[in-house]
């Protein structure tokens, strides 16, 4: 079993602010990242997929068609949005990288699973808000 | 003369939007980076000061105090903002790193003179939006 | 279950020593991390904590507060200081990264707990002496 | 059990190129990256070895002599090479990540449980081709 | 003025070797970067163009078409390519870095005059072969 | 005219302390800097030099030559050492960036013009403290 791993990236606009909560409330829990008008981050997307190497292509999956379809189901979703406004997934939702990279989750393991020629599978997905801050989720 | 420098961060939406032009147009010249809802980066900001160090210190400047300028006058202003919404200095400029550096050097530079007890001055600002794209200004 | 991080850093002075080898004993084993007048590191400290998002704020634990918690237990304790003179908790223990790092887990992991209002746990500290040389503990 | 690490690297040509098949099949699936005259890569390698800290050193093992074991049997072996033509490990294999991190493998296991005076043992090799693609193997 | 950078990369293999000496002489003098087979390295090109930012966008140059640019006439030539044999403006050159930033002066110098508007003008190029080994040039 | 880098690396403890002055002068100066048993950097170097390549080498110098005498002659006398108490041209001067680069610069300035066969001239001196600290000096 080897892990491959391919870095995505992404610009978007957010705020963390729970529609159920006062004003004073949502300030007083989260701070700056309430802020009314949103603010953003680059974000990282780390995405990491396990199987064995197909012993043709030497590959465990094709990083070009893996970059591919990260780009497609879930970059282009979000790149340049704003993840309160924009997002369909995220609608209702608190836009955390919690909740984001879970949302990530459902779209790609399906569709990892499909492209695999091999039984590759999606194994983590990383999320950087920041250097500083970031979040790994393994699908349960 | 010693060239000293202090890196700063903040996090920031904007968009980039002409509103003298139409939609088309905004979304002819600048693309995704004109979506209606903004979007945003992780900010790096390096402020490069020059002199001669003070014998007593060692210092061209103290990097704590020089530190602690940048973010009460500079970073508290976009930290966590929309810097075409919220940055008062930004009104009606269009929210572009290249206007965002020119702006931060009108004020630090009277701070950074005001601040050495040395003679030192402010030399650049260099402004990262990403990794990948950045600006520099000399201040001319 | 969801595995958040949060990197923090500090500037201290150290050296591999034995007291009960000779200098040279300890000079052949350590080498340069022998010297008798010390070296130092910028240390970076990356605090792993695993849970599940609370639903009312899309958080495992609060960021802010993890960073205040790390910065007054473990980083007030070591930064700017001499890991083999200054700090308590390190007192008669070789300052290797190793030791430091298990010292860290015991403040870190019952202060976790009771920080967290939803059953997060800390899951892993991540030391880095060097951007080269790093180790990692999972508290067993 | 603490993981502790170490990261070398190595600057080395390679091409993908299947030998059984045409011209044509292997553009098709390698792209660029099945180039004849080949093309290159800064790699890195984190070696990471877990084991209880030995009471005298504070090292679950000396990252000076682990650093040596490895540029003595792998970096040496593949930097400044061509993986395709000047490896013999790689002798008849493709050259993607995926194959050299097994072959690493395969090298440094016995030499590392050799090396430790403490049972120490290899647990994991990361092996970056770019900053964005990388893979992992923990030796099954 | 404004100095404005955008970061492009590539993937290339190379041998330090002239021709004009013996396989000893270039040994002696390349040491391993003269290795028959040849090497590589993941190469990161900084482009940095100097101008006043146009009033209508807050441009300098559009980083978005200043990239499309270089990718074109630079990346495209040299990206998972062997400098020495398949790099027309490098043929009957030693392909050290210096030789090939001025080479890309070349290229990009009268092109980036043309895309500006604004008479922006390509300043510098900054090559990193390694993290550690780079050059700048200034076009003189 | 070319510039090319080559970045060096040492690790040493030092504190910032001027013996003319009280403790509590020191303190309030240099703050957690002033702490009286050190603390310590990973520091970081890189030094420029500027020339016309060489027509045969393809080099304005050869970087593993000035890579051998950066070492030699630098970073040997402060690696894994105390600033304050080991280096002997750092007696009698506070140990800060600002000192440390111009005290380099003496000791590389002529040995890179003699290691020149090619009239290429130590160009400036970069000194990272932190990665968001950092020195610059040109020789004047």
């Amino acid at each position: 079993m080897i892990y491959v791993s391919r870095l995505e990236h992404f610009n978007a606009a957010h705020k963390l602010y729970n529609p159920k909560w006062s004003e004073e409330k949502n300030k007083e829990v989260f701070g700056p990242c309430a802020n009314t008008n949103w603010h953003g981050h680059n974000f990282e997307l780390i995405v990491t997929v396990k199987g064995k190497p197909n012993p043709d292509t030497g590959f465990v999956i094709d990083l070009k068609k893996l970059s591919t379809l990260i780009r497609k189901h879930v970059i282009e979703q979000v790149d340049h949005k704003n993840l309160n406004m924009d997002v369909p997934f995220m609608a209702g939702k608190l836009a955390s990288t919690e909740n984001l990279v879970m949302e990530f989750w459902k779209i790609l393991e399906p569709r990892i699973a499909e492209l695999s020629e091999n039984e590759a599978k999606l194994h983590s997905l990383k999320l950087y808000e920041t250097p500083r801050n970031f979040v790994e989720y393994f699908g349960e």
